[in-house]
């Protein structure tokens, strides 16, 4: 390999190596690591993500860790550093050299998922007032250094404000004689330092740009986000979301990488919250042990009309959280959904509850089975449905604006949290509805 | 604005724009834009995605379609096409001219969600043997005809295979009598065109690029698939599966433009599906009916029951539907996931069983609600829940598993899905469990 092509390599080994390493118990991964050759290792190392990097790194003496950290892009070695506790990334941060040192300081400075934890703060800059040719002889002296993947140099005018861009593609295909500032474009799209990377992918997303500026408060730009990066933080939220609306709290490694009992701590605190709140449940029927007592029959019914109510909230809370995830759906919209849910709730419980009765009513020997009154049990069936669907819907679909509204993560309003939540209504809503239809039937 | 920005225009009143499209009522929205001036107009139809796009088009005079349709770049024309009907595309693509109906029929041959579909057929072509000198000047002739932002040009060698791929940066910076061969990349990252693109999103994220060769059986060069367009796979990708996990078909449209009645569509056939399957609770219930007479206080606990069923099986499901759309869990991973999942289950089930028991033994005046046998009523409850979290566990990750192995989308297996599967083993294990320890007691 030429030395041209190790600084870009994309080995079509690595997919290999990174398969093998997932492969591996991670108590050996070290051991194996090291039999690696020198540029196997590095190729993989540099395709980790921090927590794996990190975890190759710690055992490391420190005399060895200088060579690795520096083989990092400025924004993954930051990344890396932010992986130990505080009082170690002082120490970590004095193996780089100085320039690099002082872009590391700043960039941890910002939480991890803000633009300004994303962004790359080295960019290349070009003063508007020179030539295309004296900024193409400029940047091959400046732009060499670049590692990552740069296509853009970005216009600073003598405010030091950001004046405009201009892609490389545009330098070399203008004319030499013409002015940066004439080639440069001005409709900029830039994004505050402060923005959360979800509003940053969106912001890609809907202009379709490759490298988007993050500039602070007074106009001075910061550094620049990358399309790629964003790849991966579009997909890291959706994982986020996903794990939570299955109810459990988000991994942050791939799933065959975390350790059994990590994997079952994220998984039993919100079980047990469930398991806890939905007590509730036999709390109340215990309130309706009498009925059961006199109408065995009505509990038959007990997890359909439970589980129909789980089942459209979830359905709800599902599509409302992803839509405000992608920004479709804000806080102000909280009236028209309600009354879109509202609607929908009464369809679709309409449906199951015509479904359900006539379920009851034309059942084979249904008579034998439910009894005399098997027409008021299939109405009180019916319309606990009705009510149940529409009061999932309702709750399903207005949860995570509350939880928004306080500040919380909608994504929170899981499918088995609004389950758990629509139970003990529908449990109410069923026996009420009972105690009125068959009163001096069978109660 | 001069001509050169209005080619790359990114106005800051798009987001203005089309916030407000959202919030108009489908049919009020093409009067509204006709009201809007051409520049506006055009800027807010660049930025709408295809389906909204046929919308206004559909409307549109025959004569007045050509300047919007050519108004798009390539694959965005290529996309609005295929909104239409197969009998009217062919008209739709007569509007083009001859170059670009030719690479949009050819686009139009691809899946929408393969590699083919969603590249671009254009792209800067090389030979290995010129100068960067000759190159840069053929590319000034050349490339300004590229409407997307491409930064690569990519070297083609005699047999007409793909050689290597040289960034404009680089043609900026080498030396002007190199030649291309000298500075090209080689270790070239491709993707064959009908691969599905959920693989090539991964591609992108793996190897960080923003770009990347479509190649076709011979190794011929077919076009290229841009990382901004992956972001937008990724997005609908995870909005797919996220709707489908909580239990209903997926939206294709923004949630507030989805008619109601098409809502109400996309979530009424899981929904039946899910309620007509749970009707099996009221049957299997039926079975037990005369338990239940004999001890109505297990009727009391059946919902705590199915739902820890129910909710630790969507945990499992999510964490491997998930892990599957990411790649980090293969088909042949099973056996692994199996072993891991069968412990969880146990712990998790075990932690629940214990709180469970725990609740029954202690609860405030217990032998009052529950009866003399609280104690094997405990046990009874305790063990079944040790049981059916162990089956909700396995059930929910062994299912992706079973419907990919069967060609079908791993994420069907939705929360509510796995619950309803759940509910009736739930039930059936509690009631067999009972009979065996409350024999002679209650039963």
């Amino acid at each position: 390999m030429s030395s041209f092509e190790t600084l870009h390599s994309h080995s079509p080994d690595v997919d290999l190596l990174k398969e093998s390493w997932s492969q591996i118990a991670p108590d050996d991964r070290l051991n194996w690591f090291r039999r690696l050759s020198r540029s196997d290792a590095e190729e993989l190392f540099l395709n980790l993500g921090p927590s794996d990097q990190a975890e190759w790194f710690s055992v490391l003496d420190w005399s060895e860790r200088r060579s690795w950290l520096r083989l990092l892009p400025l924004d993954d070695s930051a990344d890396l550093i932010q992986e130990f506790p505080l009082d170690e990334r002082e120490r970590l941060i004095g193996l780089l050299d100085r320039d690099t040192a002082a872009d590391v300081t700043a960039l941890l400075a910002y939480a991890e998922d803000a633009a300004g934890g994303l962004m790359n703060p080295r960019f290349v800059r070009l003063r508007p007032d020179v030539t295309v040719d004296v900024a193409v002889r400029y940047l091959r002296t400046q732009a060499r250094k670049q590692v990552e993947t740069i296509h853009y140099a970005y216009v600073i005018g003598p405010d030091a404000k950001l004046m405009g861009t201009v892609s490389f593609r545009d330098l070399l295909l203008a004319s030499p004689e013409k002015l940066v500032s004439e080639i440069m474009e001005t409709d900029l799209i830039t994004v505050p330092e402060h923005m959360d990377q979800e509003e940053v992918s969106r912001k890609f997303s809907h202009h379709g740009l490759t490298a988007i500026p993050v500039v602070d408060g007074q106009g001075l730009m910061k550094g620049i986000v990358s399309v790629d990066d964003v790849v991966d933080v579009v997909q890291e939220e959706a994982t986020e979301d996903m794990h939570k609306l299955g109810g459990t709290a988000a991994l942050e490694d791939p799933y065959l990488q975390v350790p059994l009992f990590d994997l079952v701590k994220k998984r039993a605190g919100w079980l047990v919250l469930l398991f806890v709140s939905e007590m509730f449940t036999a709390t109340v029927m215990g309130f309706y042990e009498k009925q059961i007592e006199r109408a065995v029959v009505l509990a038959l019914f007990i997890p359909l009309i439970i589980s129909s109510g789980g089942n459209s909230g979830s359905q709800a809370s599902t599509l409302i959280i992803r839509a405000m995830a992608l920004g479709e759906v804000k806080l102000k919209d909280y009236g028209r959904v309600f009354f879109r849910e509202l609607r929908a709730g009464l369809l679709l419980g309409g449906i199951l509850g015509v479904i359900g009765l006539l379920r009851i009513l034309f059942w084979p020997g249904t008579e034998a089975i439910y009894g005399p009154h098997y027409f008021w049990i299939g109405l009180t069936v019916s319309l606990s449905l009705l009510g149940i669907v529409l009061w999932g819907t309702i709750t399903g679909s207005m949860l995570p604006f509350l939880l928004k509204r306080f500040g919380l993560d909608p994504a929170s309003a899981s499918a088995p949290f609004v389950a758990t939540l629509v139970d003990v209504t529908g449990i109410m809503i069923y026996f009420t509805l009972a105690s009125l239809l068959l009163k001096g039937l069978l109660l």
